[in-house]
């Protein structure tokens, strides 16, 4: 029997979606590594109440840790330690170790601006330097301590208090997971695997259909955990087990591989931009992009070490651009219009010459939500990819969505396109 | 005494982070404008004891309506229906129409594919004509149809079920909003406000000071709900109140403006793109980036209609590409150093020559994680903003954060210079 855990994400502007939450995700991950099950997520706003409400779901849940994240700021709003406080049965005191330690950190940070009031800065400083007694309190990272605290009675989960600012999160996780009170609370768990696949260029629901034969076929089925999901365009199947079930796990890896293998792109986890960047490793690319407004060049140079195969990219927004910078014949544009395959083909050719690469991405399309024709309507977006040695892959599919779901789209099928090509596929 | 409602986002997925919830956000901002307080969001796996619990948690807090997204599809962990059906006190039943409807829709979307099983969309479609009896039934917009479901008995919220694709639960909302069903539940709401300020250049202590101050003199403070929050490098300030409390709402206006004249740059909810792009009309930009890689040229190009003031970009990553598309000196190069102020500045120099811009942006910086030194740090950004007749802006900071931050911040950085030397300020 696993522990289980429920996280409490607080915060106005996460609740109305002024700001996305990357903390409960991140959290679901580190809780899988531990073999913590996750049950559920849960967000509030700025409301004592409301917080207190979920942490009381949790409790009655039955989870093991309940960890927050956010409300721990210096503004009157950040209300969470007070709420945790209270629902683990404890006393808020004043930490003098912990406010020396925070304005050690604030007082450099103040230092970058101008017309700070030293008074307000103190007075944030005194609010965050307010725990729970008998609680773990963790370092400031930013500016928040957070704290681990144990019920101050025998009932109810331990609370992991964190703050809301990712990275700090992140840093100060460790320090949560190393305390006694953290270990007495998740104690004895079994750990889980997790496999990934990822897939390209089917609906969902052939896997759908894949999995109701596995049901019938592969023996242990029942042991695995699954879940499939579309994501930026890609099929992706997620299973977690317990070590036992492998077996299970073997057999259905195999039933898709057999079922799915011209579009099974992954079985090891990676993405279709780590494969994409191994693939260029040693090789020196370029970037002609109209629709995708520099997307695909941003997405090749997200990761670190791209500057080692990416030369770089023109955005050839208007026609001039296409001309001037990449040589692209002006009355090819005019017999053909901007938006075809051959001008694709010629901007690939474009960065392949300006450039100096050896491989070169062209992508041209009406992004919509204007612009779009019978012949040519938004959605249709015309893509080459080249080597400088002669090999060439072509697509121009309409692709469904909004502005800027098209965007987006067209850079993973370009991904997928220099995938295929690099591989000799 | 407003409506309050609480959102259950359903899916393996969501909860595990591997897909970011979308929908959550988008129905805060519908509540808001019909005036329904939203009180919770909860996020669970395909595990339907756990969403029955997350209902049941909503029923307990006494909300009026419960919506949820998610587990529609033709997979077998889609059990959303089921699941609510349960939970109101009602049986499901097969609905022979909304089945006719489904299909109408399958047919043509599974054309789409090679060797698609007809049998397994049959399968799918079978299973997502399941509906609970007494329940107003939403046409699909996908494959997936929607239910706004009143309880069987009086206790407990009506359920409205929407499917999880952003794009379909969007389509979808406005025929739930319309059904008999959710007016009984919700009628009577009173209205709310609600006004955003956005500030650049300030940390958030100054803005949490001010409103200490505005506790004390602005008459009728009480009344505002006030959120602030850091999103991607500036102060975003959310005020909600019921009309009753306009008058204070723009004594706060008026504080605010006096204190932070030089950092406010919104008072209308506009994003600063929106101000860049209003500034852009009948200008010409060209755009030349380094560590950025297309972000600049992406974020500009986001918005519709963008094509009417950007010309395009060059994304020189390499030195080579500096030099033979922007036309920057390598021995400029050689002496100062890629990153560097004076590169930053050719390379906006060469953007308004060779796209024969008005406008021009140059960004050059180490956004590491690797190739930072003493002198110049992972973080170290130089960023120059000019017009064809002369006027300049420079900035080189050191910003915060990991790869993907500092990449962001630039532009954000960028797009505040060009609306301040836009401005003319």
């Amino acid at each position: 029997m696993s522990a289980r855990a429920g996280i409490v994400v607080t915060g106005t502007e996460v609740l109305t979606g002024r700001v996305r939450d990357a903390n409960g995700p991140w959290l679901a991950d580190r809780l899988l590594e531990l073999g913590i099950e996750l049950a559920h997520i849960t967000i509030c706003g700025d409301r004592p109440e409301d917080m207190a409400a979920q942490l009381g779901f949790l409790r009655e849940q039955g989870v093991d840790i309940a960890i927050t994240s956010g409300g721990l700021g210096p503004t009157a709003d950040d209300l969470t330690m007070e709420v945790v406080a209270r629902f683990a049965g404890r006393s808020l005191h004043h930490d003098a170790e912990i406010e020396r330690k925070i304005a050690a950190v604030v007082g450099p940070l103040t230092r970058r601006w101008r017309n700070v009031d030293p008074e307000a800065v103190a007075a944030g400083t005194r609010k965050q330097a307010q725990v729970p007694e008998g609680a773990a309190v963790l370092d400031p990272v930013g500016t928040a301590p957070g704290a681990v605290v144990p019920p101050a009675g025998s009932d109810g989960p331990t609370v992991v208090v964190l703050p809301g600012p990712p990275r700090e999160l992140q840093a100060m996780w460790p320090a949560a997971v190393a305390t006694p009170e953290f270990h007495a609370a998740t104690g004895g768990h079994t750990s889980y695997r997790q496999q990934t696949l990822r897939l390209f260029g089917m609906p969902e629901s052939e896997i759908a259909e894949t999995l109701r034969v596995a049901e019938r076929d592969v023996r242990g089925f029942g042991e695995l955990e699954i879940t499939t999901c579309l994501r930026r365009a890609e099929v992706e199947v997620v299973t977690r087990y317990e070590p036992a079930a492998a077996p299970a796990w073997h057999a259905l890896l195999q039933l898709i591989s057999g079922r799915h293998a011209d579009t099974l792109f992954s079985t090891d986890g990676t993405t279709i931009d780590e494969q994409v960047a191994k693939l260029l490793d040693g090789r020196r690319i370029g970037l002609a992009e109209s629709c995708t407004g520099g997307l695909m060049a941003a997405r090749l140079t997200e990761l670190p070490g791209s500057s080692g195969y990416v030369l770089g990219g023109v955005v050839s927004y208007s026609n001039d651009a296409k001309t001037s910078l990449l040589g692209v014949d002006p009355a090819l544009i005019e017999r053909v219009g901007a938006v075809s395959p051959e001008v694709a083909d010629a901007m690939a050719d474009g960065a392949l010459a300006r450039f100096g690469a050896d491989t070169a991405v062209g992508i041209t399309g009406v992004a919509g939500p204007g612009g779009g024709t019978e012949a040519k309507p938004v959605g249709y977006v015309c893509i080459c990819v080249k080597t400088a040695d002669g090999r060439v892959l072509a697509r121009d599919p309409r692709l469904p969505g909004d502005r800027t779901e098209i965007r987006d789209r067209s850079t993973t099928v370009a991904m997928h396109m220099l995938r295929r090509l690099l591989l000799g596929g």
